[in-house]
């Protein structure tokens, strides 16, 4: 058992029934079970979903400790990190007090089904960060369960075999403030893009292929007819600016244009300063390439005029609803075309789909709801973040994503501002 | 021009408000476009989805012909197909009077970005047989409009490079009872199979490989791990044992089989009499191999019971929804597992979707909805119907698929038994 750390932190907390931030001292967490690790938190992300809690709409009685992005460094391990049992995650034998750790905001095994097999947000024992049993990362310290299967030890990838040695150096080079949007709304972003690009109503435009022989089990192919130009062009709609969908943007954007893809994305917030924050991230990112006016920043009405007269018609291929209400869903449904799909990543409540299955029959749409399993995203998404330093890599600019890093002093006011629009990703520095 | 005929025909024709069937002399159909043949009808097919006419759930005010599975022989073209226009499809240079040809449901002119892209049911000239536009099959002759895109000739087939001498042989002695299964029923059963086979929320277990490695473009990835054969063993549902449920678990298995997989499937019917011919066709095909096993027939409680042993308490990979109604949609998110996926082919009314979106956010559910695109499916369900004429191949069996096959004058009979589940799948012969 390494040494725990004892006396108290400052630590950020909501407190019922909604609005309500404090920053208050609590004990620092322990080792409670062997496969614990404590991080000592460098920084913690204020993200949309936090706005759950803060607003009351979770209808929860006590008081918690918030945030669930982190980046930190390892300062105890439990016993299972030292006995070494084979079979169990890597990081189990791996990590070590000092690595520098950035967690997924779930907790995940890493050695059930779910989390073999890639759905590690469905884990069988996950939890949410910031809720009621599992207090969150705005705060010093943190306790991480299942922390083997659950923490993404960045010294993996610097010594990973196949690793170049220019990606280690990149990899060290990364600010913590970069870093940080590998706990979720990069990678959530990422997983909005690949469910779209990897759907199979998608694959015929991107592997030039008429369906079905496009999708992997139509070994029955009696053709292989390659489609034409026309055809494999490719419009996405992307539904909700917000850090997420601006991640999801990026992302989209990345890997077309990687592929040389002929692709056209409508960018869609009905507010006007992400619109604008938009419109700077594609001047940084687009500057050089053809692909300046691949992007359409737009109002949701100017979306369905843009969308018709880039489709003639048609509708995109697949739409992003990276926003997670009703008239985000319904917005997709409108814009996507026949035989398109929804990567739907938005957090929704527990209003019905707003569809009739008829309206779903006649238009052979396919949806893919639901959470990012960000632990198995991870080097997907850090591929993204180190080509997209640009955009990723500083703090504060109009083409940043990372609007300010701030001390728990403002927490309170942090959370007002972001509740209200007023400002955009910030980051809380618990030792300011 | 073709030789036009002239003269009347006999049709089963649909009488407003609801559940009035009559044979009656009606003009034989004439060549109205260029792009126009005219089939004379050697077999038409009764399909569920006739019944949403019959029973007047489509609210129409006038009479019309009834039917959209025809298998017949072209016996009148128009000048589109004397004329040899170079782009359009084969079949405008290629179709001759005197051709066997199977029809899919829905009309398709080949041309449009849809057609050419495999999604044929979305074409932008899209009809469906047998409604007020377009007389359907249950006649003597039928008129098919944009008939070059539409049909599928069954000399293609056999006449096709990669043919081998065996599989043309096996074309030409299929029966035409077995050949009229290609318009709706089993391709769109292939269809509900290949959709669950191919999502991505199924390919890591397809692939061992786990997510998101095991889609195509996660160009990312930074392991190749195989996984265990616990996580690769796939457990699926099929919801409704109608005809189009028994092509699809038929269809499902064959796949799967032929891949080696290792799966069970349960299939799920509330009506006895379905889940007997269920049986009888699982003896048949599954007697001699190792899988005899692997599917069971169940009811509604029976399933979830079975789900619940099968798997742990995980769910189904993917569920096939072959039914389109609310209740089904329901059963099939109770059975399938946290990052699974619905394949919903059942044609759905204008009742809502029964999810909230916290739901599907909360089990990362995916859906694919809609028609089969028949046109594009046929080579695929053509492979399948050869393999499988022990089922595929026979009338009136235990194990048959189709039940019998009568004249015009118990069109007014057939209809009443089907609607009121007392017959499976029945053929009119027009000239019996």
């Amino acid at each position: 058992m390494s040494s725990q750390l004892t006396g108290n932190q400052q630590a950020i907390r909501w407190h019922p029934p909604a609005y309500d931030i404090r920053v208050e001292s609590v004990p620092i967490p322990k080792i409670e079970h062997p496969d614990d690790a404590i991080v000592k938190i460098k920084l913690a992300g204020l993200c949309g979903s936090d706005l759950h809690t803060y607003r009351g709409t979770e209808e929860l009685t006590d008081a918690l400790t918030c945030g669930h992005e982190f980046i930190g460094e390892v300062v105890a391990l439990g016993e299972s990190f030292h006995n070494g049992v084979t079979g169990r995650p890597d990081l189990y034998a791996d990590l070590n007090i000092g690595d520098k750790v950035v967690s997924p905001f779930t907790v995940s095994c890493g050695e059930c089904h779910f989390c073999r097999v890639g759905f590690t947000c469905r884990c069988v024992e996950s939890r949410l960060f910031g809720t009621p049993t599992t207090p969150g990362g705005q705060a010093q310290y943190v306790r991480v369960p299942r922390a083997g299967g659950t923490l993404y030890n960045l010294r993996d990838i610097v010594g990973a075999a196949g690793t170049s040695q220019s990606e280690k150096e990149d990899v060290t080079k990364l600010a913590d403030s970069s870093l940080l949007l590998l706990c979720d709304i990069l990678p959530t972003g990422v997983f909005a893009a690949f469910q779209a690009l990897n759907h199979p109503k998608t694959l015929p435009m991107m592997n030039s292929c008429p369906y079905p022989q496009s999708s992997s089990f139509a070994r029955f192919a009696l053709s292989s007819k390659v489609l034409g130009a026309e055809d494999v062009s490719l419009t996405f709609a992307i539904v909700g600016l917000g850090p997420v969908g601006l991640c999801a943007c990026i992302s989209l954007f990345d890997i077309l244009t990687s592929r040389g893809a002929d692709f056209r994305i409508v960018a869609i917030d009905p507010v006007e300063a992400r619109r604008e924050k938009m419109n700077a991230i594609i001047s940084t990112i687009a500057n050089k390439g053809p692909h300046l006016h691949s992007i359409a920043v737009a109002s949701i009405d100017e979306s369905k005029d843009i969308v018709e007269k880039w489709t003639n018609g048609l509708g995109c291929n697949a739409v992003l609803e990276v926003v997670g209400n009703t008239s985000a869903l319904t917005l997709a449904y409108e814009l996507v075309r026949p035989f398109g799909s929804i990567s739907a990543v938005g957090v929704h409540s527990g209003n019905q789909i707003p569809f009739s299955g008829r309206q779903l029959y006649d238009k052979n749409v396919s949806f893919d709801f639901g959470r990012c399993p960000v632990r198995a995203m991870f080097p997907a998404a850090l591929d993204i973040l180190l080509r997209r330093q640009d955009v990723f890599g500083a703090v504060g600019g109009t083409a940043s994503l990372v609007e300010k890093i701030v001390g728990f002093d403002e927490a309170a006011d942090t959370y007002e501002l972001f509740d209200k629009g007023k400002c955009g990703k910030v980051l809380f520095d618990p030792w300011k």
